[in-house]
Formats: C-alpha cells, structure tokens, sequence
C-alpha cells in the first residue's frame, strides 16, 4: 500500500474569496498580526501497489481528471507512506 | 513573518462523505487499485510576528476559535517559514 497526499490550491493569480472571508473574520476577532489566510485541500490517496512510479502516474491521472480545476486551481504531490 | 500551516480533518470515528463519494468517482472511473480517499482543509497563515511561540498560541486560538468544528473535526499545525 501507498499513501499520496494531493494538496490543491486555487492559482496565486485567482482571488481566494474564502480565504479573504477568514482573513477578515480572524482580523475582527482581534488578530491583527495576521496578514493573510490561504485556503487549500488535500486529498490523502492510498493505493494497493508499491511501484511508486505505478502509483504516482495513477495519482496524477485522477488528479488531473477528477479532482484539479485547472481553470482555476494547481496541485503538488507528497509521499506519506510507502510500501505499508 | 511566520507562515503556519492548520491542516484540518474529520476525526476517524465521523464518515467522510466528500471522501467516500471520491473513492467511488474513481473505483469506477478505472482505478480500482485505489483503496480509499480521505478528504481535509488546509489553511496557510501568515503572521507579522517572529516569536515561533507567540505565533503558536495565535494560530492555536486561531484554530479553535473558527476554523475547526470540535464536534466532527481535529487538526494539527506545522510551521511552513520562520523569519521570512
């Protein structure tokens, strides 16, 4: 088995309107040292194959077709667990 | 600067919808390697202030305060840049 976590984000140059919303909630409940809140998911994949290659070119398959909105959105991809 | 990352989960006693119905897209899209998808939230927060401390106790009331719902949901934080 292997774990991937998939981080989506929206792109920097598409404005983050949850994040603007948390940012100036946080910012009246009296934190004004916060500057700014950035708002992503993730996605923890887990795969029943230890071919990391295997595994990651399936992840980016089901990235890029069912869970990235490349209008809008970009990801990255990070290894949790390998061959567990 | 600091920057924090809040990543936000369901705690592994509540269902995950979202993350259910994505295992399901995929299993039937072809993946059916693909053994179970969990779903979270991240938040990256910026802070004009260097005392990793202070900072800590800030994302932490942070947290509690708005962005995780105790009943369904747990977190854990991880400092993404210090002094930046």
């Amino acid at each position: 088995m292997t774990t991937i976590r998939i981080y989506v984000t929206y792109k920097p140059s598409v404005f983050d309107p949850q994040g603007a919303a948390i940012t100036n909630s946080v910012n009246s409940l009296g934190h004004d040292e916060v500057k700014k809140i950035v708002v992503g998911k993730f996605f923890d994949v887990t795969v029943d194959e230890d071919d990391l290659d295997k595994v990651k070119a399936d992840v980016k398959d089901i990235a890029e077709s069912l869970l990235v909105n490349f209008n809008m959105e970009t990801y990255k991809i990070k290894v949790l667990e390998e061959n567990a």
